[in-house]
C-alpha cells in the first residue's frame, strides 16, 4: 500500500503568500486523512494534487487559530463538491481534536447557515489539567455547553485520557491504530500517532510447491493465519510457509509544543518511520521558543533520537524563515540552517533530517520484513 | 483626498488560488475600511501594497462563510503586528454587521485562545424578518446569548432600522456618514453606503483681494462658513467669496443579493460614483441564480441604472470564471462576456462597467464642483 505525506502549510501563527498555515494530510491509496487546518488549507488543498472530497478524517492537535480557522470553510467546501443529495453521502467524516472543538463547529457552521451535505461527527479529546497553564478564558469556552448537534452532526465521542497507556485510542481498524499522546505547549495540545499493522509475510511458494500444495484456496487460508490438514494428514502452520511478518509503518505527527507530557508520547512513537515536529525557532532563539511553547531544531532533534525515529521531519517555522526557493544571498533567517541544527543534534544518531515545505510530499516506503 | 478600492477576493462560494473569497479595501489616505473578510483575506493583503494595521473598521454584509471566516485569523494577525502593550493601542476598530456576528467572534476567538493587543467593538444591525426567507437552524444561532465580553472587548450597539428613511446609521465623522441598507439574499444581507461630507468651495482670492481682505485668520473663518465685518462695515458672506462647494464622492458596496429590499437602498445610493454589485453568474444563468439569492450582469446593471450610478463595478464571481488573464483560447465561462452583459444592459444610460480582478485598485476621482 502506498502511503505519503503531502504538507500543504508549514508557517507558524498566520498564513502567508510563501508558507500556508499548518496543515498536512497522510494518504493511504486514496484515502485522505489531513492533520490541522489552518486558515486557507482548502486553497493549498487545490494547488495540491490532492482532493478536498477524499478527506475522510480531521485531526485537530490545538484549538490555536493557525491550526484550526480553515475547517468551517473546508467543511463547506467539501459540501459544495459533493452530492447534493445528503442520501448518497452516507460516510461519516470524523473529526479529532481537543474538548471545545464540537462547539467551535457548531457555531460557526450554525452561524453561517452552513448546512453540509454529508455526516460528521466530533470525537474530543479530554486534556488533562496539567495541560491547560493558562487558566481564564480559554477553559470557560472550552467546557461551555455546546447546543444541539447541527444538522448532518452525529453524536461524537468523549475520548479521555487512557492512564495506563497516557494515551488516548482514537481508533483502530483493519490496516492501523490511531492514538493520541500529551504534549505541553500553551494551551492543550496533542500528537498522533499512525500505526499500521503488520502484514503477514509473502508465502514460500517453493516450500508449498514441494509440499504439493497448488495456489487456490488453500493459500488464502494459510495467508489468513489457518492452518492447513494435507491429504497425507500433515498439519501445515502458517508460520511454517511463511516468509516474516512485514512491519507496520508508523507515523508521529506532533502539535505544537516546548516538550511532551507524560510517557505516552515517547513510548507511542519508538521506532517511528517518520516524526513530523515542529521547528519554530532555531536554537538561538531557544528561550523565546519555550516562552511561546514551542520548539528549536535541537529541541525536535532530542525527542525524535529518544524515540529512535528512522527521519525527522521538521515543520512550523516562523514566518521570518522564507521557503529556500525564494531566500536571496545574504538574507537573513536561514530555514535551511534550522536543518543543520538538527542534523548537528543528531550526529552519529542514524536519524536523518528533512525540512518540510509547502506541498512538499513525502513517500513513506513500505518497511522490510523484520 | 485621495480615496481608492481594492479588491482582495472577487470569487464567490469559496477561496481558490485565482481568485480569493469576498473582501475590499476602501482606503482613504492610509486609514482603510475593510468590507468582507472571506477565508485567505489576510494572505490577499500581504500580497496587496495596503496595511493590514491600517485597518481601523470592518463591515460585513451577511454572515456566510466566503464573507466572513477570514475575519477572527485577520483579526489575529493585526494583533500579532501590534504593539505587545495594549496600553499603547487604544483606537477601537470597529466591526459592522449583522446580528450573529459578535457571538460569531466571541467563539472562535475565545476557543482559540486569542487574545487580541487592541480593542474592538462589534455593531450589529437588527435584520427585519422579510430577509430572513429561511427561519430554523440560522435564527437560532443568531439570537443565541453571546455571553460575556471578550477581552478587550468593547460594548457595541445593537443598530435597528430606522424605518423612516428605511436603512441604518452606522455612524457619522467629519468627512464621511455611512448607512447601511437591506438588500434580499438566502440570509440577512446588507449593503453599505459611504457617503464623504461635501466640501466648502475655494475662497476667491481675487475678490478677496479687491475687498482689500489679505490671507489670514479671516480667511479661515471664511472658509468654516463664518461671516466677516470689514473695516468699512460691510458684512462679507462666505456664499459671496466662495466658489461652488465639491460635492462629496459616494461609494456604494452591495452585499449578495437578488434584490434590494425596501426603498431605502436605491434612494440612498442614487448618483453614486461608484457601485459595487455582485454578478455571480452569466445572464443564461438567471434563475440558478436568483434561487440562489445572487444576480446576474443584467440585475446588477438594472440597479446601478435605477441609481444613476457613475460607476458600476462587479465582484462575485461563480469560481467558474477565471480571471481574464488566466483564461485561454476556447474556454467557457470567460468573465469578460459578465462585463459585455452589464455594458449591453446599459447602453446609452452612461454608466460605465469595470469588472473587478483579485488586487485590481480603483481610484476614486474628487468629484468637480457642482
Amino acid at each position: 500500500m502506498t502511503m505519503d505525506v503531502t504538507f500543504l502549510g508549514t508557517g507558524s501563527a498566520y498564513p502567508s503568500p510563501h508558507r500556508g498555515a499548518s496543515a498536512l494530510v497522510l494518504r493511504t491509496e486514496g484515502d485522505c486523512w489531513l492533520f490541522d487546518c489552518g486558515e486557507g488549507t482548502q486553497t493549498q488543498l487545490m494547488r495540491s494534487p490532492l482532493r478536498a472530497g477524499r478527506i475522510s478524517k480531521v485531526f485537530i492537535s490545538h484549538l490555536h487559530g493557525d491550526h484550526l480557522f480553515g475547517l468551517p470553510g473546508l467543511l463547506c467546501t467539501i459540501s459544495l463538491n459533493t452530492n447534493p443529495d445528503p442520501q448518497q453521502n452516507l460516510n461519516c467524516v470524523d473529526i479529532y481534536g481537543p474538548r471545545g472543538l464540537r462547539h467551535f463547529l457548531r457555531v460557526t457552521l450554525g452561524l453561517t447557515g452552513s448546512q453540509l451535505l454529508f455526516p460528521y461527527a466530533v470525537h474530543e479529546l479530554e486534556p488533562t489539567a496539567d495541560q491547560s497553564p493558562e487558566e481564564g478564558q480559554l477553559s470557560l469556552e472550552m467546557t461551555a455547553e455546546s447546543g444541539p448537534l447541527h444538522p448532518q452532526e452525529r453524536p461524537g465521542r468523549m475520548i479521555p485520557l487512557d492512564v495506563s497507556s497516557d494515551s488516548y485510542l482514537l481508533f483502530e481498524d483493519k490496516k492501523f491504530v490511531v492514538k493520541a499522546f500529551r504534549l505541553f505547549h500553551r494551551v492543550p495540545s496533542f500528537g498522533f500517532c499512525i500505526k499500521e499493522h503488520d502484514r503477514p509475510g509473502r508465502l514460500k511458494t517453493e516450500m508449498l510447491k514441494e509440499l504439493g500444495l497448488k495456489p487456490g484456496p488453500l493459500y488464502g487460508r494459510l495467508k489468513a493465519g489457518e492452518s492447513v490438514t494435507l491429504g497425507s494428514g500433515r498439519v501445515v502452520l502458517p508460520t511454517d510457509v511463511q516468509e516474516e511478518s512485514i512491519p507496520g509503518r508508523k507515523v508521529c505527527i506532533f502539535g505544537d509544543c516546548s516538550s511532551v507530557l507524560g510517557e505516552g508520547a515517547l513510548s507511542l512513537c519508538n521506532g517511528a518511520d517518520v516524526l513530523v515536529h515542529e521547528a519554530t525557532l532555531g536554537n538561538e532563539h531557544r528561550e523565546k521558543a519555550v516562552d511561546h511553547g514551542h520548539s528549536t531544531p535541537e529541541m525536535a532533534a532530542a525527542v525524535a533520537c529518544a524515540c529512535s525515529a528512522r527521519k525527522l521531519v521538521l515543520y512550523h517555522f516562523s514566518q521570518r524563515y522564507k521557503p529556500s526557493s525564494l531566500q536571496k544571498e545574504g538574507d537573513e533567517d536561514d530555514v535551511s540552517e534550522l536543518k543543520r541544527q538538527a542534523e548537528e543534534a543528531l550526529l552519529d544518531s542514524g536519524v536523518e533530517v528533512t525540512l518540510a515545505e509547502d506541498l512538499l510530499t513525502l513517500p513513506i516506503p513500505v518497511r522490510r520484513p523484520r
